[in-house]
């Protein structure tokens, strides 16, 4: 390997995203692999990011699939995926086991921490898993949206007979919509955009516009666009008792329709960040599929023109590839 | 007894409540129970259903107390308290278990069917459910709110280590606080009006103020204002994966910071009546004290004076005795 002296990124600052090739390559630390970034996706957080979502400054990124270059000698020359947050450990969070609740975390690209738009980045090996041979980079580079998908099934008791409706249908909703399908046999998908309606599984799922969603009809809602409309389709779909998942990070305040959350004794339940061992062992076996939800690629040093790509309406996976 | 031709009620009619003593007594179905209130209380939900929280036309109430005088023969001359919603049995919810969900169902004094500030109300004797006489009728007059408190501890985990928070002390919050306090050793209560923390059970909860309430302390909140600033107060005292329960109805939509949810992993919990034998078994057992939130007590014929009395800041339980 090459050491070099600078790098390639794509670089947020002041709410402005810049192409560098002057950024130092990180150092990795004690525990820690350097990693060869080898493509990464842009997500709705990244655009979100950039557009002041929470404050950040540095490089971009959190999906990616890597080779390990420098670090602990078992992880050398691994093709790997990583978890996101950075934990530290000792809070009160990390001894009850929430690490990713750390209350000192870092996250990869999003907090604190320089992401994986850029030729190299570092995590602590805690962090990382192998990816099997079988799965390309193109499939690898999404485990982390799909682990987040997966995640709403550890979230609730969900069984093959309910009733499950997931409003939205771009990148995450997608993949919540190809994971649900594989477990209960009633899955429909909120769309309006025509580019997004042709992308769903065909035969597992029924694609419905807003306003042909049947009211309390079903037992789960996913909210999958990140938008308080979105929630409010949401709520209203669900019978009593029912639970709404929300998976998309929200700007500001969603108007929550709360009168009916506690006369129908509704559920809601946040939840982020998913099981990566899982993601990689459904990518592996074929229980999902979800290279055709990638719509382009994009040299790392056009990672501008993969963003506006990225913003177009109907845009799913944008991926950005350093090699 | 006696059969009255007219009785006397407290009528709500376009947002009015009147006086009257010119109501037809309802005639008691096959099934169902003749009714004689002898005491009832007002609730929030009373204050809202005339501030037009719901529309609702008739005689308002349903919290009480009372004694069949007509009906199936096992129940005459029982004392007894009722569940409130009464049930088609024949709907999806209904066949599913959830009968307080019931799709086409009624609820006294608040939805379809005549309630408890009047000499008489008719039940289905499913819906009743006999008072051992060890509990005066002060303390059975708030068995339904007692068991809306003690739905709590059903809808979640609730462990003896957790740390808990009400949101409010007013008549539902003195109640779910004086619950939890028997079950977990940290039970803090925000509070604000003096009146009102001077009533809380001595010795086993802690008032704090709303400004006072250290954020991302608790396991579980639960929101008993039915104000939107209840439910930020909530939220932002939760830890990671903390649980917020939301007891009392809202008028409108509430801001919720969506964003908070998804990324702590935050459940919302929506909460409506509870089970009428424990709210019994635990006031028989002296387990939990309520006469002490009696504020007032009126006769049913000075029941706008009870409102009124009702409405005032820091007041907590109005009694309506019809005997």
């Amino acid at each position: 390997m090459t050491r070099w002296t600078s790098m390639r990124a794509l670089w947020l600052e002041d709410g402005e995203l810049t192409f560098r090739d002057d950024v130092p390559p990180p150092e990795a630390a004690e525990g820690e692999a350097l990693v060869r970034v080898l493509a990464a996706g842009v997500c709705g957080t990244d655009l979100g990011l950039v557009a002041g979502l929470y404050p950040f400054t540095g490089i971009l990124g959190h999906e990616f699939v890597g080779r390990v270059e420098a670090g602990p000698e078992e992880w050398m020359g691994a093709r790997v995926v990583g978890e996101i947050n950075l934990a530290c450990g000792q809070c009160q969070e990390c001894r009850r086991g929430g690490r990713k609740h750390c209350l000192r975390r870092t996250a990869l690209g999003i907090r604190g921490r320089p992401g994986a738009f850029a030729d190299y980045l570092t995590l602590p090996v805690a962090n990382l898993h192998a990816v099997p041979p079988s799965i390309p980079n193109e499939a690898a580079a999404l485990v982390e949206p799909l682990a987040a998908a997966l995640e709403v099934v550890d979230e609730i008791g969900l069984e093959r007979h309910h009733r499950v409706l997931v409003v939205g249908a771009g990148r995450l909703g997608q993949l919540v919509a190809r994971v649900l399908a594989r477990l209960c046999d009633t899955v429909d998908v909120v769309v309006r955009h025509p580019n997004k309606r042709e992308r769903l599984p065909p035969g597992t799922v029924r694609a419905l516009a807003p306003e042909a969603v049947p009211p309390g009809a079903y037992d789960v809602a996913v909210e999958c666009t990140g938008d308080p409309a979105g929630l409010e389709v949401g709520l209203a779909a669900l019978r009593a008792r029912g639970t709404l998942v929300l998976k998309s990070t929200y700007r500001g305040r969603a108007p929550l329709d709360a009168g009916r959350v506690v006369v129908d004794e509704i559920r809601l339940v946040g939840s982020r960040c998913g099981p990566f061992p899982r993601a990689l062992a459904w990518l592996a076996s074929g229980e999902v599929e979800v290279a055709s939800l990638i719509d382009a690629r994009y040299p790392l040093e056009r990672g501008l023109e993969a963003f506006e790509h990225s913003r177009r309406p109907g845009t799913l996976k944008v991926l950005l590839e350093t090699t």
